[in-house]
């Protein structure tokens, strides 16, 4: 125990809220660093394949993963809101409780966090990694490793609910990252929404055109370009719905740079196209590269 | 010799025009296909590394080049239309010879073929393949293996020549697609050009964002969805200059989509998002994917 009563993760009993890809993956990765794996869901064929497959040590009731000492919310973004929305009108804790989640989008998470009673102490959480397929059946262990996990503590949490937090961030072999609500979702926008947004709009538009030569003729650019349109979409509309400011603000900002374009492939001008493209080739260059001397 | 006097591949003469990744790719592929090997590069440097590295049998001049029994011209779009102005106003080879290119738009190199003179059996050539990465050091064998390899043939070419190029597209372990022109533009604007500029554009705007914290989030699916955006640009802006039309017809596209989703989710209606997501996600999830019992 620690000054406000948490068990260390490695004693800690740990319940999962939502067995899918990202709750299923984070209870593998969390067995044998923790003292129990504790699992539900409404779907109660995931909660028996969970147990019956080792992704869980136990299945339990909604009520009984809500008493362990760390409950990890899994579940698209409205779903856990309405979950927190539930907690918040159930009675509090018995005992000091992190309560920490895995939604997309942070900033109506973590306001909705701040309505809970005393003894929940939430971590709004964000793990920078997934697959364009969903689902318990396509959960591995390994989901987390060296990705970064997104942490935004709320000014109400103690500190040994975001020391707790980093433990799991750690245990999963991923590399937290700390940041407020708000600018997760701004960044968020950019880095994740916008290119899962830009993939589903290009495959629209070839399908528009109603000629098997085009899906004849893709190749690995198209490929690698369009596969965030396959993503699960019960997951990204609630991130649409859930991040709607920042992300049609991108939007504008990519309509600017489209309509940009456009012009200087009209107006013809070589070099002015040269310069303008340069600059997505030179940042696209230096990101994922191996670091010198590896 | 066939009815019009080409060689067969085995003993023909092949010059190959410019030894880049495509052209050096190609050279590779062609060793033992056919009975030599030359090669051509205004590059020096790139000429020498080629024989020494074995990627040709022969080095030879420019007009030795053009005296082999195939020349295939690897270039830039641009850099192949300045060398058909130039073949053009040459005197007629010696013998009947096939010429094939390898750029990546049609309709503008199919129409300088047209212009000349006979002796020249030309045939428009599209392997739909690449890397992000170019330069002849980046050549491979195998690049074009399993490949679509699209062919536009001439009107006026002799149907040996034709021949002769499904052979070069089978020595190289692709698969020869016939497609006129105008249709190969229209379709390679939605299954090549567009992934490119959409990717460019997503760099652009997360880079105008000037937030570190965009580069630490970015993770695998940004990484798939921007990798293009790291083309040569050489080839790219030779590409938008000359497919403009269809490029710009297909950016109005793609404008409309965006603005079509961006009303969406500022209206908010969660079924609406998703039925309109739901076309890109059920077209993608049938694209690439391994056939029944495979």
């Amino acid at each position: 125990m620690d000054e406000a009563g948490f068990k260390p993760l490695a004693a800690a009993r740990v319940a999962i809220v939502g067995l899918g890809l990202m709750g299923g993956s984070l209870a593998l990765a969390l067995r044998g660093h923790c003292g129990e794996v504790l699992g539900f869901d409404v779907n109660l064929e995931s909660l028996a394949w969970a147990r019956a497959h080792g992704v869980i040590d136990h299945t339990v009731t909604l009520d009984a993963a809500l008493d362990a000492d760390i409950v990890i919310l899994a579940a698209p973004v409205r779903v856990i809101l309405a979950q927190l929305a539930d907690l918040a009108s159930r009675k509090p804790p018995l005992h000091p409780t992190l309560l920490l989640d895995l939604g997309s989008t942070k900033t109506e998470i973590v306001a909705a966090m701040a309505a809970l009673p005393a003894g929940w102490h939430a971590v709004g959480g964000h793990p920078m990694c997934g697959k364009e397929v969903s689902g318990l059946e396509h959960a591995e262990s390994t989901l987390f490793r060296d990705k970064v996990f997104i942490l935004s503590p709320l000014p109400a949490a103690a500190p040994g609910a975001r020391r707790l937090a980093e433990a799991i961030v750690a245990a999963c072999g991923a590399r937290a990252l700390l940041l407020p609500p708000e600018q997760h979702d701004t960044v968020a926008a950019l880095a994740s929404h916008l290119p899962y947004v830009v993939a589903a709009l290009l495959v629209r538009v070839a399908e528009a055109a109603d000629d098997p030569a085009v899906w004849t003729m893709a190749a690995s650019g198209f490929r690698d370009t369009s596969r965030l349109a396959a993503s699960d979409l019960t997951m990204m509309v609630d991130i649409l719905l859930t991040n709607r400011a920042a992300i049609l603000g991108t939007l504008d900002d990519y309509r600017a740079e489209l309509d940009a374009l456009s012009a200087l492939i009209a107006a013809g001008d070589g070099a002015a196209l040269r310069s303008f493209l340069e600059v997505a080739q030179n940042r696209r260059r230096r990101l994922f590269q191996p670091p010198p001397g590896a």
